[in-house]
């Protein structure tokens, strides 16, 4: 059953972030499952910021994705071949299936089983996914929210950020969302319940920034590093927490750029500032799904799609990204 | 009894490391205590790195000196009049007695009784005073350290990081100290054990340091902030802990200098780095002491005092401590 298959290879290793001469579309082949295989048509792929950080060679925290090779990406689909007892033809899967129509897999790329057949398949890679994951669990073990706490986000309408500021507001934090534009912080607002929102393009941003968070920010959810993660730093409550959960700001870490230091403002607010990568909690991924599902299905948490249609958008669709020009989580439909 | 009571007296707010001229010493009183107030003798003054910040208006975790009062210090001494019932004329104590004389002070100035009758009672402000359990506290508490870590350290010859390397060692710990020239170099290996130890001024620096850390730091107790911090964190280990327990290398926080950026170091080690300032953890402080002089008594634990004779060496003691002039914990014998 070997099918047509095209992929999006990895042509150059840029420095900073990958555009789209980058990539290529190859027709290649999916063969047949071997012993203990599958093979899955890929229904969405996803697509993420950290993927600069997947293909850059500087120190990460997985290999980079070699020269020539597919990209790699979760993604979801199905199954419509198996020589694994039990995986069947038919079960949706999320997993390591990377930028390709046709992925044939040893099953340790699988992630999970899609059990939620009553919401979309293409929640796998967001909500209920690693950025609902990431949002869950960096939030709860590294932020560790407590009721009447202020919480702070960065890129809060984004996938990973609005899930965050979501659970904050039940939890019952105050919560602040920083967003790219006046667009972004309505939807923050109106969308993600967020108790206020400030643009960071704004001129007045860093006293509104002070404004808002004149006693202090507990908890800073920090997806972007840079000029925005400096701002918040200068407000920091005693005993604040720092999720660093991304660092979208800062297209190049090949050489560390500077910024203001912070080891006076930890000293000082005896802060805790840390580092989250989903890859260490991939035990408790399971639970945490099912816990995300059920807050979305009695409507506590909302989420934001924008989908690109065909493979052909893939090679563009980092840049996109990190030109802010999406409108909710990034997955491309095959 | 109203005595002649010498005070040292802050005289200029300065930027950075205060110098002698910031200071006066003025002949003032020390009147009877109130109901419910001590005088005490002081036998010590202490001086520490964190007086710097103590004198400083910008942000910090204690309110400034007033310009025209004694300075803020902690001391040891007698009492020499109580009217206080749990107090008695002879107790020996410590406490925020200020580089003065003599101490007129409600007893909430006073830290702690010291019981430890065989050991000198200068220890009260070093190694079994805010720097020892300071030490204790911050490495257990935050730096966590397991056996079989490396533990790196730095001014790992002063008084808060040589009992941090002495503490790491008896953990079984491989200890790295970090320390300014080749004598400290020499003191930390052939007093306070550590396994290896650095000269941050060589000019193979960052080449000896990466050799020594080819497996990660898995613990870095900072004391300086800095170029030395910079170094270290290029070597951090996954689930590296970071303890923010001084910024002594940067000697003017009042605009925030800037370095290279901490947030992908963090982010790609799942590294932690948090804040520690001792008045947050009072409730430990008595507990913390009686181990520490249990480790003296047994030998375990080996200290350093550099003393200066006389309060009119008390002006320029901070800056002789930032110039590293001193071997071993600063005190001032009265």
């Amino acid at each position: 059953m070997t099918v047509v298959n095209r992929q999006v290879v990895l042509r150059n290793r840029p420095r900073g972030v990958a555009q789209a001469v980058d990539f290529e579309i190859v027709a290649g082949t999916s063969a047949d499952p071997g012993e203990g295989e599958v093979m899955v048509r890929n229904a969405f792929l996803s697509v993420e910021p950290a993927m600069r950080g997947w293909i850059a060679d500087t120190g990460n925290y997985s290999t980079p994705v070699p020269i020539g090779s597919v990209m790699r990406s979760l993604a979801v689909g199905h199954i419509v071949a198996s020589r694994h007892p039990d995986w069947t033809v038919g079960d949706a899967v999320t997993g390591w299936f990377g930028w390709q129509e046709f992925a044939t897999v040893g099953t340790d790329a699988i992630v999970r089983r899609v059990e939620e057949a009553d919401l979309p398949l293409s929640l796998s890679l967001g909500v209920l996914g690693i950025n609902g994951v990431t949002a869950y669990l960096a939030l709860t073990k590294i932020g560790v929210p407590q009721a009447g706490e202020t919480v702070l986000v960065s890129t809060a309408a984004g996938s990973v950020g609005s899930t965050v500021g979501q659970i904050a507001k039940h939890m019952g934090c105050r919560t602040i969302g920083i967003a790219g534009g006046p667009e972004k912080v309505r939807t923050c607002l109106d969308q993600f319940g967020y108790d206020a929102a400030l643009d960071y393009h704004a001129p007045d941003f860093d006293a509104a920034l002070a404004g808002l968070c004149s006693d202090g920010i507990d908890v800073y959810f920090d997806n972007t590093a840079g000029a925005i993660s400096d701002a918040a730093m200068r407000h920091l409550a005693v005993g604040a927490r720092i999720v660093v959960c991304g660092t979208a700001s800062v297209s190049d870490w090949s050489k560390w750029p500077d910024g203001p230091r912070v080891e006076r403002h930890l000293l000082v607010k005896r802060a805790r500032m840390q580092g989250f990568v989903i890859f260490d909690h991939l035990a408790d991924y399971a639970a945490a799904v099912s816990t995300l599902a059920g807050w979305i299905r009695d409507g506590r948490i909302h989420y934001r799609e924008h989908r690109l249609i065909g493979l052909d958008a893939c090679p563009d669709a980092i840049a996109l990204l990190y030109r802010s020009e999406n409108d909710g989580k990034l997955i491309v439909s095959l």
